[in-house]
């Protein structure tokens, strides 16, 4: 089985822009990248493939884990994931970079969801509608659709093709970080290396009068 | 084992305002409280007790099911739970009323991080720092701190009494519905009354030209 990152540090995690300068914006998604990386290591995960737009991004991606494939494509997320799975003839993890509270226990309980219950596809929700992990069994019969509602799109697309589907339900792998509003959840459960450096930058959690969890950095 | 359920009709969920009405709100809070109660009901829950603080509200429980038992407090969340936990001499799970995703899976498994891996604490997270489901084994050993960061503050009561605490992680309990965007992820992944009602009422999603899921109103 494979698992594939799809991974961009051009402009990386721009709606965090209030909290985050672009520079800590780059370095930040660097950090998740290698806490997704660390907690996918696994022993039925024969290698990691990064899919990346630039060479400058692979580069990063090279310095932080020498051991990963690097695949660089111009194409779309969309294209360049179905190019992708067009060409591998086994079992394909999906995994996106921003997901820092994912572990261990998570990407074994998603692979026994095929091995032990038999499912074709699965699928790990975000919040608002979106796909955070996706197994898919058959990358032959299978195209990824994300941006907007893309649950429900992945859901009717392994309808079409007649697979068992089973649903992965996680607090902690739906939280992908893309808002300020986000990093609470990082700070609150976090443990990896990107929970560890907001910290050190100052980023921190204040409950105010109305007793409302809120984000606030000290400088 | 209890269940409590603390549920207040008046004024109801008012951060939904921009999209339900004052009544509206209300009807929706007991959709919701409806869902709960169905999914808590399980052999291995002795009875269902509903903490609420009018007799309006106690009289629209009573409707909802008639095997309910309703106690009467005005004092604050926090000091009616309190109190409550105070007079129970056996385990407790308090399961917050604005929770329409979970599911019967989900209490049996709470449950079982108790009967199986001998927890006296489980946390089930909700969002933003917040405490969804609580289970708690020896209720004169605990004082629960709703509100703010909960999880935390659950955290620190349990290991103050050396508890073994379980966190239960599941993306369907962790959201509680207390704004508009909240209402997002019951159009996707809701099953139950309050679900369907709000499809009735005309709400529903969009993907905008940014490919982002939007709720709007269709009248």
């Amino acid at each position: 089985m494979k698992a594939v990152i799809p991974f961009k540090k051009e402009n990386a995690k721009s709606r965090l822009s209030p909290i985050l300068s672009s520079s800590e914006r780059e370095t930040f998604a660097l950090y998740m990248l290698k806490d997704v990386i660390g907690q996918i290591n696994n022993e039925l995960i024969d290698s990691i493939d990064i899919l990346t737009t630039s060479i400058q991004s692979a580069s990063l991606c090279e310095k932080i884990n020498s051991t990963l494939n690097i695949i660089l494509s111009e194409d779309s997320l969309n294209d360049a994931l179905n190019e992708y799975l067009s060409k591998v003839k086994e079992p394909v993890l999906i995994v996106m970079a921003d997901l820092p509270l994912i572990n261990k226990k998570h990407i074994k309980e998603i692979i026994n969801l095929n091995l032990i219950n038999n499912a074709d596809i699965v699928i790990a929700p975000g919040k608002g509608g979106g796909t955070n992990i996706l197994f898919i069994k058959d990358p032959s019969k299978f195209q990824v659709d994300y941006y907007g509602a893309s649950f429900l799109d992945h859901l009717k697309i392994a309808n079409k093709y007649g697979h068992k589907v089973e649903i992965y339900d996680s607090f902690l792998v739906s939280n992908d970080i893309d808002e300020p509003s986000d990093l609470i959840e990082l700070l609150i459960h976090g443990k990896g290396e990107s929970a560890h450096w907001i910290k050190k930058i100052g980023l921190t959690l204040i409950v105010n009068k109305n007793k409302e969890v809120k984000l606030v950095r000290i400088e």
